[in-house]
């Protein structure tokens, strides 16, 4: 049954094999949306801006009639009136006139260019123009920022602030987006206790309930803390029965003892279908990746720090995928700050901390959690390697 | 009235002047805590783990019993039991014996290390070890995770996936973190319509209050939308009065017009106190920090971008002042892909994407928002400087 594959390969099978469908969809107001995800493309119906603009405080005018103007030899305009902000532009501009503007205001017909007011001075009804403009300085046209017709974000785009905005431009107070994916929570372990219960010697409380809530939160889903099942295999397959058509996605986070991942694959070959069991990865071995149903079933090494990598890296590839996520990520690439070694045959993942533009890394024994918090992301070493030398340039994954 | 000054000044008026007093704090169950800023040092009541844990599945022993040992002259040791996963090690371990141990197990008394079962023989009651261990080996000690009396989180920390982890490990089913602070956002302006309403020509959509609040709730807080104002003074110094005790923090985001500054700042002047009055940055300029009682107030720009770029560094870092933030961030550091000139007198602020490792810049004209969406990050170019030149390198602040 044992079917030890990479770490690329298991996230193909994350992002492909177990990408059933696509997450269901829901429409809500703008604000509400913000930092969700797309779930349609968004295709401006008009202008933006709708009407040609100016972008300073001045005077609207036809750029010819300042063209040769200078500080001794100024044009001279009669100002025809004033263009008040938030109002339509009452009348033209004919040749020889200007008319008062403010920034934003629009632009009237006849005017093709704004002169700001530094450069000009007024006498009564006329306006001295000490610098020429040229056509459509000053002033931001009609459909500028987004033209109608133009798909201005794409579907799968997350709902930053500035996509927030550009949707307020437009004028969509609501917006179509995906569901927070409903993620339940199992952990199994005879040892397990819940954090609020003191633990009596031997047990270990439940730490990746909480860890895998706070990280699946952290990629826009609404995780489900489904408990702690004690080691009975008849109350772990009607668990996992009920959970997988309960929810989106169904995490197991195995107890530590080696036979857990075995144990749960058969669980799941028993209700769905395994696609992989265990992956050559330090730390990760014991992972186990199928379905229940539909249901993608993740079964995660019962380690804490073992269980947050794969969950960092196989749950967010299949979130990404089943989103179809347009994000834009940038590697940062620095040198390692000391020479490190691996044998272990099997791609390994390190925790480094970066100091003084250098990765340096963060060593501790199976299990620890708390260097992950001292850790600011990681760097993999290939299975082929023998090592990384001092100085080699390594690409860090923030956390 | 005018007082000109620099973004650094900006932001140490930001980040000290305006932080009057702490943001209140509230205690929040672990799950719902995730995300949130840490309001008390996390000092462990215990050792964690509480007892030496076996990090195999083997035998625990005596190293000393397996010293010398090799596949051709095995250590023979006498199994004198089993301990069980999540039970106490109810007997000790005597010279020359063993006792089986899962991974995660409790060494029991007068065992020091664990040999992993895949260099073992078993026949009957016997145990064959067919390498050596060294004392500690294969075990995590008590404590070896985090150790009693050590401060394991600090005050100002953001609770992230790992922090939760380590909290749930120190079995902490509440924690005390930051409240949201509640942020008051008014916009005002002749032109605005509500985004859900059709402007007639001349009027522009409310873009500011959705920007800043998606912006706003990204840096942990809960925005309130005021509402819009049309250029009433006293409506405006009414609403401000309202809102500056209703909240934590208040931002305006003026209209587009040149005045809206200093009516803001006359407004500010005369209900409570400014500390700046224009900023020599572009885009930015018309930026008033002042106060209304306690209440830091933040006058905005009203051109979408300027407002993204100043909340984007004077509210945040107004932000993260209050809330003592501990946050590692690491600059990105790439060559700049064109020559950028630069002649404002102004310290400036220019988009850019990141295209084949370089710096992209993004240019448009003012008052365009859909460029923020288009652009990963922003560099700044120093006020005394001409430009920069094709191939230096920048550092680019991701948005």
């Amino acid at each position: 049954m044992l079917n030890v594959i990479t770490l690329q390969q298991a996230m193909e099978i994350a992002a492909q094999k177990m990408n059933f469908a696509p997450f269901p969809a829901e429409v809500l107001p703008l604000d509400a949306a913000a930092g969700r995800i797309l779930a349609e493309d968004i295709v401006s119906a008009e202008n933006v801006p709708a009407f040609n603009r100016s972008t300073m405080d001045g005077f609207a005018l036809a750029a010819k009639d300042t063209f040769g103007a200078s500080g001794t030899l100024p044009s001279m305009l009669r100002i025809a009136g004033e263009i008040a902000m938030g109002e339509p532009a009452s009348s033209g501009v004919a040749p020889g006139e200007c008319v008062k503007i403010p920034t934003g205001g629009m632009l009237p017909p006849g005017a093709d260019a704004v002169i700001p007011w530094e450069y000009t001075d007024t006498a009564a009804e006329l306006c001295l123009c000490y610098t020429s403009v040229s056509p459509l300085q000053n002033v931001t046209r009609a459909g500028d920022d987004i033209a109608a017709g133009q798909t201005a974000l794409q579907k799968g785009s997350i709902l930053t602030p500035a996509a927030v905005g550009v949707l307020a431009a437009m004028g969509r107070p609501t917006v179509k987006v995906y569901r927070k994916p409903r993620v339940g929570i199992l952990s199994t372990g005879d040892e397990l206790v819940d954090i609020g219960d003191a633990p009596r010697i031997g047990e270990v409380r439940d730490v990746n309930s909480h860890l895998l809530a706070s990280l699946l939160s952290s990629f826009g889903c609404a995780p489900v803390n489904c408990g702690i099942l004690k080691d009975n295999e008849a109350a772990l397959e009607a668990a996992i029965r009920r959970d997988a058509s309960a929810y989106d996605l169904l995490l197991l986070s195995g107890g530590s003892s080696a036979g857990d991942a075995d144990r749960t694959a058969a669980l799941i070959e028993k209700l769905g279908e395994v696609y992989c069991h265990g992956i050559a990865v330090k730390p990760g071995k014991p992972t186990v990746l199928g379905r229940v149903g539909n249901t993608p079933v993740f079964g995660l090494p019962g380690h804490p720090a073992a269980c947050f990598f794969m969950a960092n890296i196989l749950v967010k590839k299949h979130l990404e995928a089943r989103f179809g996520l347009r994000r834009r990520t940038f590697p940062l690439r620095l040198p390692l700050a000391e020479h490190v070694s691996s044998n272990h045959g099997r791609e390994e993942l390190l925790c480094v901390r970066i100091e003084n533009g250098e990765a340096q890394p963060v060593y501790a024994k199976s299990g620890v959690i708390s260097l992950l918090c001292a850790a600011d992301g990681y760097i993999t070493i290939p299975r082929e390697s023998e090592g990384l030398a001092r100085g080699s340039t390594v690409e860090v994954t923030l956390f």
